[in-house]
């Protein structure tokens, strides 16, 4: 049986959004298919609208202006930078209330087989940034994965010589149990002990 | 920190998909961000025309033309209803290929609480059409639930004399296993236990 054009055209697209396969997203169609006329209309406006969306010029982060309310405001003084893979780390960063220092948005990590080099997350732009910013301290918030792990020893290697990079600490994370934790946690823990 | 408007809005309207709460919206509307730009508006223009599907007349599937693909084909003729939730049941049903009949979708089951009584499914609707078709046989493909088992008994209740209501088989599904299923289905199997 052969859904309308407009329901797989729909399908198509939304399969390629993380997690979501055929099923999933013609699931999502066909709920929509559902909804008042004016609410797919207007869902199908703002997705319209998301070309609009504007980057901070100098973090990368979303923004109405050429600066982002962070890099706009008196943490721009700062002499801590962190610097993330995705726009989603950094609003889960901020959402923690910890941190108070500056942002780098990469965009993506070092990944030759995609063609992602040192050019394309915008490299020597952190390094001038860091520079010109006089950045003291650099935080490497890069996920644990064997590109992260590459992009941060990358990053370390081309730092400014007054500039130190630190990358977060990994281990058990609140709440969560060792004996549901997978061996690579457990042994990352294990190393990064802590005297009390 | 406050994502952009465009974002909230996109965000608002994907937490009424199912299955998608506040945190999964926004990873698919910041996924989308990081889209080409013709990719998101061509999503945009896609769902905009969900509004211009049309339903068949007879069944309520979806359709090209006043009648779909089923009711227009030599399946017309065919004394065996099938009477569905949902367009998605029914497309799974199509997907067995084990069905030739005809079908009908109500868009829903009965739910006094929600307001959904035999006007909103179209009930009068569907035993003219027995009548009027001669069909013989009406399958209820309702999935189980104490809504789903309401309305059966309602329709079986209203049926023309000469026709019979049944409602399809419940009981372990294929590859299922008895250590992992529920009580409800495993009584359910018991129950409908058949001569080898």
């Amino acid at each position: 049986m052969e859904l309308p054009t407009i329901i797989q055209d729909v399908v198509e697209h939304l399969s390629r959004l993380p997690g979501v396969g055929g099923k999933t997203a013609q699931r999502y169609a066909l709920a929509m298919a559902k909804w008042h006329h004016e609410d797919v209309t207007s869902l199908g406006r703002a997705i319209g609208q998301i070309t609009e969306l504007r980057k901070c010029i100098k973090c990368g982060m979303f923004s109405d202006d050429d600066l982002c309310h962070i890099c706009d405001s008196t943490r721009a003084g700062s002499s801590v930078l962190c610097v993330v893979e995705n726009i989603s780390d950094c609003i889960a960063i901020e959402k923690s209330g910890t941190f108070r220092g500056l942002y780098y948005i990469l965009g993506g990590v070092l990944n030759p087989l995609m063609g992602i080099g040192p050019d394309e997350l915008g490299l020597d732009r952190l390094i001038r940034r860091i520079k010109e910013e006089e950045i003291g301290e650099v935080i490497l918030a890069i996920n644990p994965s064997v590109e992260g792990d590459a992009t941060c020893s990358y990053i370390n290697q081309i730092m400014p010589e007054d500039s130190s990079a630190q990358r977060i600490g990994f281990g058990i994370p609140m709440g969560g149990s060792l004996e549901y934790l997978d061996a690579m946690t457990i042994s990352k823990a294990l190393e990064n002990k802590k005297k009390m």
